[in-house]
């Protein structure tokens, strides 16, 4: 242990605090012999340590109550999860607030083995199929914005979407089991990032654009860029009742060849609306190799970028008209039909802007340029009023810009490199700077000023992070009724704070306490990511989430949710056989398979289904088939198929990979391949 | 958050005492007002919170202490750090203790993008290339023991062993930068078990089988098992300069078909020695649906099982002596040769062992048998003076068996389902029971028994676990001077511990302070595993290890740990055409590519080095390529070398996928091929 800056913080006042504490002990200690019984005896022993070991590892004041806020007992659960994107893990983590202890981590775009996801399972090995692009198979993704299911603009723990900002695809997972069921590959990008984020009540699926390109990512000189290369947002239907993504019922919009960014989407005064920001509104196509300014200076000339305004109901209205053209078999609303239906406007924001952040009440939405030193708060309600006026000028592409001067609200100075903004229940907001780097808590107006005894539209408060921050969560902070107690700080600088392990560090996801009103935000917790970066997370209230502990009965296909037609229960397993093709249905229970022998011929063609028959929590068994390259994990309840062809003959142990029992390792069968 | 047993412990001895300490609050109070400053006034605000938090949170005093021992302030370094083994996720957790965060997974087995192992990078591509078992490439591992590297018995925090008990094969991990450098496939085995563990110098690595199969895994009928199938251990060479497995100077021993299982090296006395358990002595070859026993009745018969007792250094002489026959081109040791040159003893040990552990000392191999309730110990001296004396019968294979009593010191009667042991400095052993469960501290006698005032070969004390546990490791638990301050219960199941994520749960692993002798264990910390099943873990000391915090110069290979002959300096960047082969040198560095624009046709096979130019620490660029399922990460000073076929024409834009400056998503170039 290397207790870097702490002796600084033992002043004689907290050796006093120790000497008066363990004299407390020694009056409690009496106390509790007077009570006598085994708590009494247990305080007594353990009570008398707690100055002791403060003391002896360097614990500040603050440290202790740190301690106490997020230490949580065996078999204490957690109060909120939060649900962080891995980003190019391509995965997404579950976390335990505030614990901060990663709960599970979601395989997602990125096949996983202890999940028995890509490693042959049926399911997971279509899902993965789904998600490619054209003939290339995908196998990581860049996880980015994680999507909470709404019902009436709260979280309501059924469903969770996120992007691969890399490829342009969305996944939808089932809060029943936390498995991926859904890759879809967008059909017109192979860029985006501003999703997912859903409608209030999840009918749509947003995922805006990034890197403009030709739409269909076909082959264009960057000489055409203007004229040929464009941005795009596009609408995904979520049909709820088949928990899938519907293709046939979403579509797209075409946008000018800025880089679309974040989005957010409109609620209860907003809803119907959708707001993206935009940025390399210059048009900048880098080059720094001949001399060009490179795209981090080219693309930071203007000293306002574009928020796209959307009128999500128009468009709707525009795609199911069918007025859209096609691209690769998709409807797209052209920018001009855009324009003409009058579904699209612009805002100015400054400068760069990553975050665009509607406000719990939706009536305003909440803009941080990253080259800025304020947010920017433009009221939804000036917004509507300056359309209805028809006061706008025009982009070079002729979509309508709104004036600054009639849509903004307010302007907070609040530091360097502010990103992206979070609310909570007590009228307040909270905006990372990346440079400070910090999180600052500021005071909202309007119809949320009197929730505090801040200046409405001011800077309240800062806490430092450890280090540069990019995005932030609170507790149900993207919902219509934040909760206001924790805030998470998603790091992307570790640097100094935990043990060296290498060039490549963890990231930082630092846990702040939020409850207390005014310049009163306390640091709670360090927490290493091990194995992604987290873009950007939710956190939702742990008892809204309801998932099942075992899958419904024996013989569940976990992909369908429904049972499968390949259950197979006690005293129907067998082999049967057709030519060359073979088809096995086995069961596992503690702590054995059936059957135990599988005897096949190279060159067979196998077909293979394993029933989990157990009903008991916790009763997982894995199955591997070793050189073949096979991993599942198979749940209570389930039942998994996998297929392969017999091309190496030998002896091959199959076992469980889920130590089950104390004769777990007995849990095995001989596949013998005849030569 | 759900208190679920919590309220029982607040009994009035407990209000009393935080009345008293809210009294001790008050007069600190004052004090603190006297001392003035900062410090002070932080101090008044939070300790007198403690209490409050306390009560509010359901804490009981034994939660408070071990929330003390536990939380590790931000900036405060881990003092023990734990490699674990993710079992099935083929992976390696680096996990800090008393913080229990996992602060990496290395990637070994399975690729995994935000490390850019296996997607695209070359160094990685070849390592997993190594891995394949024949024509099939294998992309995950059942990652099961990893191995410290030791010099004189101690670990030294250079190197860094696992093997995957799927595929039988071994991986070298380099602690200097915390990357996987070599997996071995074992040329003559597709099931491992028993390692990897090193001898006390690392000159040796010790791979055992597990499930018996003709030598080569070839075809052989189950008719034949006794005559045809076979286990094995293997000796691998490392070769601590080159940091490599050397199967040139590698070898393995034939013997019976019984199935090994775990291993330990010998130590001080017993240096030169391993011993390695077994079980299924019996044979069993399954079948239960023919109505044979399954295995794990089968191979559950004899009461006595064989510990394999192997002279290390008589075998290394016979192998080199070419005494050896060759099975797929791989050294093997006939189990008659090993028998007549008096390498190979068995010794009997109940009853289905998991466990063969060496004291600190060398002096006695320690063994549970998981269908009985006691430890066994046998003394290394006994064994000799056994071995000296010719005492023995023989087995079916007319390997050498010591007598039972000639060899035994003691026994302790422990509990259900003995698994694994492990030591401290206090003359304690740790043994974990699965079935109880929970783990034991007993005594140890001979030269440990006056380092307690416990009556030797005795049982001193439990501490129930949750739930079941495997293996357990203690702090520096495998070398000559294990450090005595906590344990790791590495539990099989959860069940409740945590928030419900579904049927598919978390591991548990559990923190235990064992700093105290005698009956006075202390369960600390719950810690999940997200993604995978720890099967053992080794805890090093923190400053033991001393990683690199940048490569050591700019243009730094890390596969070959030496300067790439492709690094690239600023001002070096080019593009190289020669037809259709197209190299490419670029630059990365806050915050842009140098060059940003890649022009280059359908049909080229590209080669592409990527060099990371900066050397602050924490300065790592990523980089993908959409479709082409590539993605890298370059940490600072690393040059990274990928290949492809631009099988795709269109426009791509690659970026850097390591959120890296405020001006990150501006890291972008655009990679344009041509139709």
């Amino acid at each position: 242990m290397q207790p870097v800056t702490v002796q600084k913080y033992w002043p004689k006042a907290v050796v006093a605090f120790l000497l008066i504490a363990a004299l407390a002990m020694v009056v409690l200690m009496s106390c509790s012999k007077d009570e006598g019984g085994d708590g009494a005896e247990e305080l007594s022993v353990t009570s008398g340590d707690a100055a002791a070991i403060a003391e002896a590892r360097g614990l500040t004041p603050e440290d202790v109550t740190a301690a106490l806020k997020t230490y949580t007992p065996t078999g204490v659960h957690d109060e909120y999860i939060m649900f962080a994107s891995g980003g190019h893990s391509g995965q997404v983590y579950v976390i335990g607030l505030p614990s901060m202890r990663i709960l599970k981590q979601i395989a997602v775009f990125t096949p996983e083995p202890w999940q028995g996801y890509g490693y042959g399972a049926e399911g997971s090995m279509e899902i993965l199929a789904d998600g490619a692009a054209g003939d290339n198979q995908l196998t990581w993704g860049d996880s980015h914005h994680p999507a909470l299911s709404e019902t009436g603009g709260d979280y309501d723990g059924q469903w969770l979407f996120i992007n691969d900002k890399a490829n342009a695809r969305l996944a939808t997972i089932d809060l029943r089991d936390f498995e991926t069921k859904q890759i879809v590959k967008n059909p017109i990008v192979i860029s985006d990032h501003g999703g997912s984020f859903v409608t209030p009540d999840t009918e749509w699926v947003i995922e805006g654009g990034q890197y403009a390109a030709p739409l269909g990512w076909e082959y264009s000189s960057l000489d055409n860029y203007a004229d040929e290369y464009r941005g795009m947002v596009t609408i995904w239907k979520f049909d709820r009742e088949a928990g899938r993504l519907d293709q046939d019922q979403s579509f797209a919009i075409e946008l000018p060849p800025y880089w679309q960014d974040l989005c957010d989407a409109g609620k209860l005064v907003s809803e119907g609306w959708i707001f993206c920001n935009s940025f390399n509104t210059e048009m900048a196509t880098g080059g720094v190799e001949d001399g060009n300014p490179p795209f981090e200076a080219g693309a930071s000339q203007n000293d306002m970028d574009y928020m796209h305004v959307i009128n999500l109901d128009k468009a709707i209205e525009v795609a199911q008209a069918g007025k859209t053209m096609d691209v690769n078999g998709f409807p797209v609303i052209p920018l001009d039909t855009a324009v003409e239906e009058g579904l699209l406007y612009f805002i100015p924001e400054p400068k760069s802007p990553h975050g665009v952040d509607v406000t719990p009440g939706g009536e305003y939405m909440v803009v941080s340029g990253k080259l800025d030193p304020h947010v920017t708060i433009y009221s939804f309600e000036k917004v509507q009023a300056a359309i209805a006026a028809g006061k706008w000028t025009t982009d070079d592409y002729g979509v309508p810009v709104l004036n600054l001067d009639d849509v903004m609200e307010a302007q907070v100075e609040l530091g360097l490199g502010p990103l992206h903004t979070q609310f909570d229940d007590k009228g307040y907001a909270y905006t990372s700077l990346f440079l400070e780097p910090s999180v600052a808590r500021w005071a909202l107006g309007g119809p949320y000023a009197d929730k505090n005894d801040d200046p409405e539209w001011s800077l309240v408060s800062k806490e430092t992070v450890h280090y540069n921050v990019g995005h932030i969560a609170t507790v149900e902070g993207d919902t219509v009724s934040p909760d206001g107690k924790y805030l998470v700080s998603l790091n992307k600088w570790a640097i100094d704070r935990f043990q060296n392990v290498g060039p490549l560090l963890p990231q930082n996801l630092q846990l702040i306490d939020i409850s207390e009103p005014g310049d009163n935000l306390q640091l709670l917790y360090d927490m290493p990511i091990p194995d992604g970066e987290p873009h950007y997370a939710q956190i939702i209230k742990a008892d809204k989430l309801n998932p099942w502990e075992v899958y419904p009965e024996v013989g569940w296909d976990p992909h369908t949710q429904s049972p499968s037609p390949y259950a197979t229960l006690i005293g129907e397993e067998r082999i049967e056989r057709d030519g060359n093709n073979v088809e096995i249905f086995m069961t596992a229970i503690r702590s054995h398979f059936t059957p135990e022998h599988v005897e096949i011929q190279k060159g067979d063609h196998v077909v293979w289904h394993i029933t989990n028959v157990e009903q008991t929590y916790d009763a997982t068994h894995g199955f591997t088939i070793p050189v073949y390259n096979i991993n599942l994990s198979i749940e209570p309840g389930e039942t998994t198929t996998f297929e392969f062809d017999a091309t190496d003959d030998g002896v091959f142990s199959y076992y469980c990979t889920e130590f089950c029992s104390a004769l777990h390792l007995e849990m095995t069968g001989y596949m013998l391949i005849e030569p």
